[in-house]
């Protein structure tokens, strides 16, 4: 895969996470659903921060600790730092979502 | 800036790159240019390795050891590992390019 447009998968049941490049301490991922949300009581809580830019498609993310949800269209970028506990809400189902996550080390310097 | 296609500068003469996330071993960049090319002997020679993603416009990069240029539409990416020398050859006049760049540390675990 060269373009994060390209070789969506025409199944999309779930979340298919591709990982585009990979260090120590940075990770790379194309997401694409459609349709998708996370299980009504699912938190996403990771160890890692994420960086992540919504490229197509539309979603909401809800967090844990706001009571707003976050809507995303394409161009829109948000930092999550680590366990800062988030899920999505809702993506639109009138074509596949895909973003862009930057996952990457807290500071250890 | 909360997306990535607004609050572009009407006047682009040369490159203006914004710093959107930056830790000891990340940063993430918008760059964004409007028919500019590197000067004619002109290289990056960067220490960091580079992962570049086009999300507007279009480009053709060059690389010193490579006679094809590298021709790049929305979605496209490309790894540019540290020290391989670049330069951007042209831009598209039709409208501004925009580029997401995530500037990453050489291994050191």
């Amino acid at each position: 895969m060269t373009n994060l447009f390209s070789n969506i998968p025409s199944d999309l049941p779930d979340e298919v996470v591709e990982t585009l490049l990979k260090t120590n301490t940075l990770r790379i991922e194309r997401i694409a659903s459609h349709g998708h949300a996370s299980a009504k009581d699912f938190w996403y809580d990771q160890h890692q921060h994420e960086w992540v830019l919504l490229l197509q498609g539309e979603a909401k993310l809800q967090f844990e600790d706001d009571t707003d949800l976050l809507s995303m269209k394409p161009g829109d970028f948000a930092n999550i730092p680590a366990h800062r506990r988030h899920r999505v809400e809702w993506t639109t189902p009138a074509e596949p979502t895909i973003w862009l996550a930057i996952l990457y080390a807290a500071e250890t310097e």
